[in-house]
């Protein structure tokens, strides 16, 4: 097979990722048949997002789940860096993240770094970061966390918690170091240097707080891995446990399998606010087609549901039956299904999902206090 | 003459001082008469620090004085970082900082960098260093400031006002001006690189605060001035007044005229705690001094009270009166005064300060709380 050219970073995802590629690069390991039991042993189901390797590969998960069984629990830390607004491909995560939450029954950090894109994008302003902050946070909570084990860290307002922390990370950072796992140079700004330090605080944060080593998970799309690997590094120099992690693929992006979803790019994402009309007219007009040139054709030599974006769709977000999911496949693949049947069964199921989560995200404006850390 | 090697940064001051070059390097202006009277028209007297030029070089004061004149009233900042007890060296600046908060009834914004040195030194730990600021805090608060215009920004504590603050200073300074500028290279750690933006913060934060452009001026000895010439080309980019400043020359250490007091050297500094008989020891042991070697040659030739580290003390810090100072003076270069003689009167005044200081400096301990900010 011919080796396509992808690139994986923090602020840059194109080509055709190759996962297994990626696994070697970054030094995770695959999620396999033994995990999944070790997990399923504690949660009795196992959610179809683990059953279907969206979330694929891992960082010490039997490390993990051994402090877990002598009773050392972990806690779960995700984040998102409020840029723009969110769209199905940041969601998918926060879904599978609340189900793991409620089945260990840990707490849940929560980091938004609203410093970060201010940082590496020239053009976003803090305001409008803070703003995005605000929108974001809605999403966060639409999805149903309890506000009493889920608390939001927000860099700028809680660097009072934070900045001492991070500077003992940074300490430990040279500038090669980031220089080399990030790309940056010597015309990069001094805030983008250091930031990779605050990214680290919540993976030991509540070790602080609570003053004893409490076991960290962090789940994380696998852009923002190379964080992590300093994370790794730097930690048990400083007293507390190497973080573990999940690592998840990236929802495709509508216009198809390459990159990933971009909140700027309109035509590649439904957004938590888009209406039920326009999730419709997008997916109508932008997701990627597996199938043939004419219905005589797809009739006869069938669909390729592993480009099709709306198949892709259901699989890794909107159709968590196994069994039904297998029969669209079946049915796309032998022709009998077409793309714009397909569709439709996705739309059906987004309009119905946005419908629910814009509803929750409208509550959730008068929630917003309980989940902050003041 | 001679010209001498010497070197003055913010974490290293060495050699005999050319303050007439530095002033050319730096890109600063002496304070001529014209500003002095100037300052005297606001403050009826001057102070002898001003009169004797140990606050010798300014930027921008006649701006400065402008506005105080239309009513657009300045803020003061100075600061300490942290990382040793405090020393005279240290307090000169704060006596002459109190009296011209006195005289212009400002506000004084006290920044605490308590990460500072421990990002640039390698073996002190956060830890030690908040037990600095405690002890140092206590220094300040005995000088005699109003808790009422007076509020200490402590940069870990504070971080939630600072942080954010710092960032869109940090997203204006590139790695390669803080390398040229603090001699920073590759192995640097990414907190040290970060922290000039944290020192620019007290420079605008009541601007922010207060939501309208408000005067600043900066108090500090003139190894700090590299970090406030970034300041100065950052702030009116992120639309603040670029701050003004008044600079100080140091303290000699008792050793002799070279280079700065020393915290960590116990034979240069004579600290805030230190006994009355372990001042008049370091003072009779280690004071260098202008006399000749043997009182014969004294009385014969007189001494140099241009090098003489007692007359210099009392010229700077504890002989405010002219003509007493003219009298020791001339004694002293006249012979008539003995080295013996003349530190037996740095030893009255500095002993009598101390005890007074020490005395402040217990009920600061119950004080503490009205300077923070929170």
């Amino acid at each position: 097979m011919e080796k396509k050219e992808f690139t994986v970073t923090p602020w840059e995802v194109k080509g055709e990722v190759d996962y297994d590629k990626l696994v070697e690069q970054f030094g995770v390991q695959k999620i396999d048949n033994l995990i999944l039991n070790r997990i399923q042993k504690h949660t009795k189901e196992l959610h179809f997002m683990l059953r279907r390797k969206i979330f694929f590969a891992h960082r010490d998960i039997n490390w993990l789940l051994d402090e877990y069984e002598k009773g050392n629990k972990f806690y779960i830390y995700t984040g998102r860096a409020p840029s723009g607004p969110v769209h199905l491909g940041h969601l998918m995560i926060w879904v599978f993240t609340k189900w793991l939450q409620d089945k260990f029954k840990t707490e849940l950090l929560f980091q938004f770094p609203d410093e970060e894109k201010f940082l590496f994008k020239e053009n976003l302003s803090l305001e409008k970061s803070e703003e995005y902050l605000h929108e974001n946070m809605l999403d966060v909570i639409a999805l149903g966390f309890d506000p009493k084990k889920t608390k939001f860290l927000i860099d700028t307002k809680n660097a009072d918690l934070m900045y001492k922390e991070a500077c003992k990370v940074a300490k430990k950072i040279t500038f090669s170091t980031v220089k080399a796992a990030f790309g940056l140079n010597e015309q990069s700004n001094i805030g983008a240097i250091f930031y990779t330090s605050m990214q680290a605080v919540p993976a030991f944060l509540p070790s602080v707080l609570k003053n004893k080593k409490i076991p960290c998970l962090i789940l994380h799309a696998i852009d923002q891995d190379v964080h992590f690997r300093i994370t790794r590094d730097i930690l048990p120099k400083l007293g507390y446990y190497k973080p573990a992690s999940i690592q998840g693929i990236f929802l495709p992006p509508l216009t198809g399998p390459l990159g990933k979803m971009s909140a700027s790019e309109e035509s590649s994402a439904i957004y938590t606010t888009d209406s039920s009309k326009e999730s419709e007219n997008k997916i109508k007009k932008y997701a990627f087609s597996g199938g043939q040139a004419t219905i005589e054709e797809h009739r006869k030599k069938g669909g390729n549901p592993d480009i099709d974006v709306s198949y892709q769709w259901l699989r890794m977000f909107f159709e968590p039956d196994d069994k039904k999911l297998m029969k669209i496949h079946d049915d796309y693949k032998s022709g009998r299904l077409l793309t714009g049947e397909l569709k439709e069964i996705l739309i059906e199921k987004v309009i119905k999902f946005l419908k629910e989560h814009q509803k929750k995200r409208e509550q959730a404006k008068k929630q917003i206090n309980k989940f902050l850390i003041k």
